[in-house]
């Protein structure tokens, strides 16, 4: 039997060989807990000089679940809610954590995984407008993604658009970037790091996804979130005791442009599968400029594909055909993408 | 300046006299606290042998919003979600209280503000047939109201399919009645007290808005469901000190067939306005058998009504008209609609 | 057989006789819900002027338990709990309501039902000084209970005290004032309306216990408490449709003095019980100056006693005494009190 | 400048060196994630096997913090909370993570960080016979670590009466083995794995402290504990995407008896520590027969120790003495030990 190969998520392998050096050769170093090491100290000021944002805070945290459910619950209040699109990882695969600590995340349609300025404006309009405001969720914060669960990227304006509607109902704005590396990597994405420390209130930079065993660097920009945040982490189980596994891992990444380098090498070979299938006539669920894609095959090719390639079900748009996700990742070698795509010339 | 008719709720007045009678008969005696004295216990008999359930549990509480939270908390573990229409109070209008207690409301779309047993079933069996399941919230129970906030009702076929799914998939099964009684004194409504009680796990009988000062009586059917309730109640709130307060405003409201009979008031005059504007030509949001009406009003007539009437706002249908809100209850004067509806003409 | 005398607690009857007068004469009356009513703006105003804080935020809340969770769980952020002493009534009589909400309750050992300006200040600092305070809780706020669940009573310089360590530490100040009528009666008493308004950030008085049928009155003059507050009234359950009820019966209570008249009348009793008791050689479990007193009785008596009183039991210091606890209320008679001491000396 | 040699606690390095090989060996594999892969089952074979458990569930979770939350929070209903030592890890160093999910932890007296049967049961009886228990918070499980915090460890006796306490009042009974290993290598323990076993509900057997970069692998023996764990786990934030990471370290350890023979070298040291102290004339804050030590050092011999040695603050007996916590663990050499052992001879 030969070895499936796995494009059906981002998280098939260990990490990236440099992270592996890095972590065998500091093994037996001894360093104090909890994030408090120098390591963390490097991998955090590295961070804020690839944001351009010397005066913000940077923690930690192990996964993305838990880093979402730290972030919101320590910035609303018991009565507020947060605006996220309806297909948003905390709407929807989180399996309720946002509403264990209390809150209700606030769903606003979209379809392709974003959402649009106006439609939290519309929102917050409703909601101030109506005369038994205080009977209903007082929206509190807005969650985003990027790239989205979707594989779609916000561009600069449209960030821009949707912060502004954010300071002018004081929300705070968050950024979910489990996989910003690929936004940041992705065809025609005119949104930097920079633009976005400078707009977001509180993001996070995804290494689960981009090269580490696991980890997520929460960026907080604005002031007044930045107090106590550590007890947030301790409570919601995300301070790691070997803290410093965290920052060797970022560290690792935020040198020598590691972490945009393996990105790209992700998004150019899911641009190279889009074209390919683009140009043998299948369709997408969604156009993609990063390295989730989402082609809807027919169902005979896809019984046979399965025989040696692991995809993600996503939708069954008729009887005869279906969508599903192919991932890219920075293990992903460009044999595996060249071989998938003769497998379906051939088929 | 004239005394404005406020029709835009059922809860602008006290209580009915027989109950402001039977608090001040008893205002002096001497009871035990928190709901174990003997006006509650002859109370929950009433209700018991209203229901045909003799082995129900009966508890009293104060509002609506507490009770639909410690009915929905105490029943769900930490993973599971509410079933609820999309305008199902606990997901409009409560302010968050569900997911202040850890749970997700999974809201289902609805024109009429009731679920269909087909959707409850399509939920399940999307969560089920998930293969990353256990990343999303799991379907633990099913909210309906009777009648809905949009003044329809369920028929008794329609609770028993509803029903049947719930037993289905085990997901216990609860009625919010805070309008129960005029539900049960709708036009064409077939399904009774007796039955409610037999396919619903737990439901409450509204007292609030069906002639008491305030108070909720909620029956608990199945067995499993009713260990430590009264736990629950202390802890979110709802325990009265002085509970026999809710005792005697129940028992004044089973005894003689006080509820039922207001109640029918109430749905009487209802309809009465809706026949009359029916005729008049207009038409309505919904069509609604109980106490609550939505017709849908030229802005020029609304604006000469806002001056004697108070009405609730609803929706704005278009530029040119408005549909409103108009409640009568128990305490509504014959009166006051017909004047309602010789003003209308009369414009 | 002869009724019992209920003397175990002061929630055995309805309301003074003038509140239910009140709620007679207005209960046809149309108002607007949820506490808009005119009633509860007069009722705030006359509360206003007793406590000399025209800026104050009044709100009314149905019982004691609901009111202490609303206003603890709206100030806390994730990581903080509440400083209490041991025996305060959010430790050990709410089923958890407080932690419920997330938050511990921070408890601090006292014999008297009071904590020291001293005890508060030690805390803190013990969780300044810890270098790995973010793994433990932070405090976040103080609460006290005046009267306290023992029946004693802080003096204004004690207050102050604590109140000046709060203010060191940030600490926001809440006073459960679910007796507070009797406090401000209380023996000996230098702790006025005025004073706690002064200094504390936040407060309630209690009328359930002191001559209402149910209902609380909060009391907030510290600026950033205020925001939004009437969103946590409605989420955890405390608001009233017919708000009305509860400005009706608190406008009845401060006009005319009525509040602090049926309060003095409670706390004259039960000194004129105590001073009976101590002539006849009885000791008490506490030094009390309000409506409750604890006495230790000889087991016999006591068992005798039963037959027609009704105290409640409170602790066994040996084997042949038992203290129990009894409260006179606005409505107890003179002649029960008269009664009782004869009954004991005739023992 | 030369190194500090850090004691303060056990989690100082990376990982055992076979786990790194292993991390290392199967980096670039492709496996499922979520912990559903085959490394992961391969790891729960090996440990219900060293448990004699071939029933139980075994699941892989990131942290110590994130598990107990994860386990209490699953097994508790909203009125219920568990019973712990007062200085237990769960009471005070968590940042109120258990209160965070909503209930209080019922804390009992003890010197040695030990619960006794007795008390579990005196408190059981105690909420039991009060009347008015409903506004208590029940007693749901029992909560104890084995070692303990202080270093302690329980018998087999007394873990089995603990166990019987547990069964008579309907507890689950959950054990916290962060420290397990060392626990098992204790000098005089009796308490074996396969009891752990057979008389918890549900325990974990610590990787962090132990050899692990990270990780805690729970055990779930209690049928009707075992139901949708997952969900909680997701929910909770501790499962890993790349939930084949925890698989290998625990299949690693698991293998060949790693696990008990890096425990005994962490043991060993520890006693050899403890009995050049005593020979010295040194006393201890409790007796610890486990890889913690807490002697009492002068203050002068104290400040001379940290100019190489990091040592854990732990308590100040009198003005001129402090008592320090001392770790060894797998990762300590002994030569670190002996020479601190001469350093302090050598003062």
């Amino acid at each position: 039997m030969t070895k499936m190969i796995r494009l059906e998520c981002d998280y098939s392998e260990g990490a990236h060989p440099h992270i592996m050096e890095s972590l065998l050769r500091t093994n037996l170093e001894q360093t104090i807990g909890y994030g408090e090491d120098s390591y963390c100290e490097r991998a955090a000021d590295l961070i804020k000089q690839a944001c351009g944002a010397p005066a913000a805070d940077v923690h930690f945290l192990v996964g993305g679940t838990q880093t979402n459910t730290t972030v919101i619950s320590s910035i609303l209040r018991p009565h507020q809610g947060v605006i996220a699109a309806e297909s948003g990882h905390i709407n929807v695969h989180e399996s309720g954590a946002i509403e264990a600590t209390g809150h209700k995340v606030l769903a606003l349609p979209s379809e392709d995984g974003k959402i649009r300025a106006a439609q939290v404006e519309a929102l917050c309009l409703e909601h101030l407008n109506d005369p038994s405001r205080e009977h209903m969720v007082q929206p509190g914060m807005v969650y985003i993604s990027q790239s989205t669960e979707k594989g779609t990227i916000y561009s600069c304006s449209e960030l821009r658009e949707v912060h502004k509607v954010c300071r002018r109902y004081d929300l705070p704005l968050f950024l979910d970037g489990a996989r910003l590396g690929y936004a940041l990597a992705a065809e025609g994405n005119d949104l930097e790091l920079e633009e976005i420390a400078r707009v977001c209130d509180v993001f996070y930079i995804g290494g689960t996804k981009v090269g580490a065993l696991f980890g997520e660097a929460v960026v907080i920009t604005r002031e007044q979130l930045k107090k106590d945040f550590r007890y947030q982490i301790k409570q919601k189980g995300g301070m790691l005791a070997k803290g410093r596994l965290l920052g060797i891992q970022f560290e690792t990444l935020f040198q020598d442009n590691l972490y945009f380098e393996i990105s790209k090498h992700a998004v150019d070979l899911a641009l190279q599968l889009r074209e390919g299938l683009k140009k043998m006539g299948y369709t997408f669920l969604s156009e993609s400029p990063t390295n989730q894609q989402f082609p809807i095959l027919p169902d005979p090719l896809l019984r046979y594909l399965e025989k040696n390639y692991v995809f993600s079900f996503w939708a069954k748009p008729n009887d005869k055909q279906t969508a599903v996700r192919i991932c890219t990742s920075w293990a992903t070698p460009g044999q595996h993408i060249k071989q998938l795509l003769e497998d379906i010339r051939g088929f």
